[in-house]
């Protein structure tokens, strides 16, 4: 891709706060359960088998990208790829999402996840090397990796959590080991994500989808070290690349989460986008943040939505259209379709 | 009880910010399933049913007055007594919450849910009278109700939801329905607890516990008008009680909840008791807000958490110690009892 090619995509424009063709829009988990040409590819088994045949995994990244003419292709992974690739013992439930049979609850546990190398997702680079021929230069790829956090919650749960109860509890009683894993994570996927900026990824998120449970103190003290961490390595290895950092119902962590250093901030629904710059300043480049229950709701509530999310931004240049939280696996994909050409139409310069 | 006695209870003089002879404490939920002696009398069949037996209700309520020392009663009912009461077809299902075989989706469904007489809840009166006559005078019986929202969001979905789909369709493409269900569920929520406050309880919450979902805007238009009248109804008729207002994730809407017009905010663990008074006014009285989850997590992270909250609050009188969600049905009374002596200890006069 040449420079001036990069600098056509309306992704990477607004993602640096510039004037594009029209506001770029992509959705998080744009790639699966909502797409019929998914479920007709996908077969059975776990997901983290199919992240690992290459040309499957590009095929599906590529569908919505086919579908909707999105501004941006995101990996088709999941964030437990990298204890996956290390051999924890972690896998995708369908219907319930990362499991793992054993968590990590002592030191012992700690050595089953050792530091992940790139051999050990040569899969993942693979699959980024058959997008980058393939995408059109104004679509980059997007990487994404779980904030330390989040993952340290699934491997320490042992599975989803509505309280998160054991990873509370190491935190207040075993702060030494807590760290030591935060580390381990922040490492894993700053290498995660280097190997696919490395093999032509053009930008990264950082999911920290459940940090939102999380006080502003206990945030600060167990978690902000370990992500700023991720975004500051990162900036270093990969200076012109843009990184997004998001979660869900973090409206209180908002200035924490910017100050750990990502270029973009990732909005849920929560959050006005006139506050998010009122909070964080003027030129933030924010993304997001239609509430997918609109688009589960129908059309109209959908179409509606996104008109209120677009007069929020008011016009501003630093805007990455997505929702809010990830496509919902019930979506009819007409609405998200109608969401496309709504957000293209209204902001075409 | 006598004006001297009632000033004597701790939570009626923190309720109203003023100095006690120690920081009184309550849990949500304190009443149920995490107490084997509630497992030994609640039996089977659905909680709407043992609701309904004055004598048994009254013995729960009573149980962790008993066992913990606690500084104020709440009446054991549950959020859909009222529309469970006009017949409209809701239960409590054991594990899962209220469910509603036929949800509330058309103007039709709405004549199911005639407005609440207090004669379809002379049940909760018998029980309030036999509390009144039991509980010593310095521990306050509490009322609760669930806000409209909430409540409207489990009629309408037809049981829990992640995504408030059909709540939400219902509000961005049937507004004026919507405002028919609310007005309903408002009246509603204020016929219950008038009920109980004539019959002697002295405080009442209201819990909008899944406001949460919504941007503030959203809260705004579709909520804020329906919880504003309940407690504008309830001062007119009651105006020397107090009220809570409660939910869950709410950090974002703290300044229109308070502006809904209760004397006491409650705050889940997000909000630092020190930001709310900052942004709510250094008099105001909050309720609140150790991490349930630390509860969960141990003796020694509960006792921690409970300093921080007693620190956070800083010596102000105005602060009732409760937790920042309901007591987990998993949790140890041990170690919410070590979290009550704590308390009483750090704060005592």
């Amino acid at each position: 891709m040449t420079a001036s090619a990069a600098s056509d995509a309306p992704f990477l424009a607004a993602a640096r706060g510039l004037p594009a063709a029209h506001t770029p829009v992509w959705f998080m988990r744009q790639a699966g359960r909502s797409l019929p040409e998914y479920r007709a590819v996908r077969g059975e088994g776990s997901i983290l088998d199919a992240i690992k045949q290459p040309e499957r995994a590009a095929d599906i990244t590529m569908q919505p990208v086919r579908r909707y003419g999105v501004d941006a292709a995101v990996l088709y992974s999941d964030i437990v790829v990298p204890p996956h690739a290390v051999g924890f013992g972690v896998d995708v439930a369908p219907g319930t999402g990362p499991v793992a049979a054993q968590p990590l609850r002592t030191i012992a546990d700690l050595a089953r996840l050792r530091p992940l190398e790139p051999d050990d997702v040569s899969y993942v680079a693979d699959t980024v090397d058959l997008l980058v021929g393939e995408l059109p230069p104004e679509v980059p790829l997007l990487s994404f990796a779980g904030a330390p956090f989040t993952v340290a919650s699934y491997l320490i749960e042992g599975g989803p959590s509505r309280t998160y109860r054991h990873t509370k509890a190491m935190m207040y009683s075993e702060e030494l080991l807590w760290h030591r894993v935060m580390e381990r994570l922040a490492e894993s996927a700053i290498t995660f994500i280097d190997v696919q900026l490395r093999h032509g990824a053009r930008a990264f998120q950082l999911f920290d989808s459940w940090a939102g449970s999380l006080s502003v103190a206990d945030y600060d003290r167990f978690v902000f070290p370990h992500s700023e961490r991720v975004f500051a390595e990162l900036a270093d290895k990969h200076p012109d690349v843009v990184g997004i950092h998001f979660g869900i119902g973090c409206d209180h962590l908002l200035e924490r989460m910017y100050a750990a250093g990502p270029g973009v901030i990732g909005l849920d629904w929560r959050t006005p986008i006139r506050a998010a710059r009122s909070r964080l300043g003027a030129d933030t480049v924010v993304q997001g943040n239609l509430d997918p229950s609109l688009v589960l709701a129908g059309q109209a509530p959908a179409v509606t939505g996104a008109r209120r999310v677009l007069a929020d931004n008011d016009g501003h240049p630093g805007h990455i259209f997505n929702l809010g939280h990830g496509v919902d696996k019930d979506s009819d994909p007409a609405v998200l379709q109608a969401v496309v050409d709504l957000v293209h139409e209204e902001t075409r310069s």
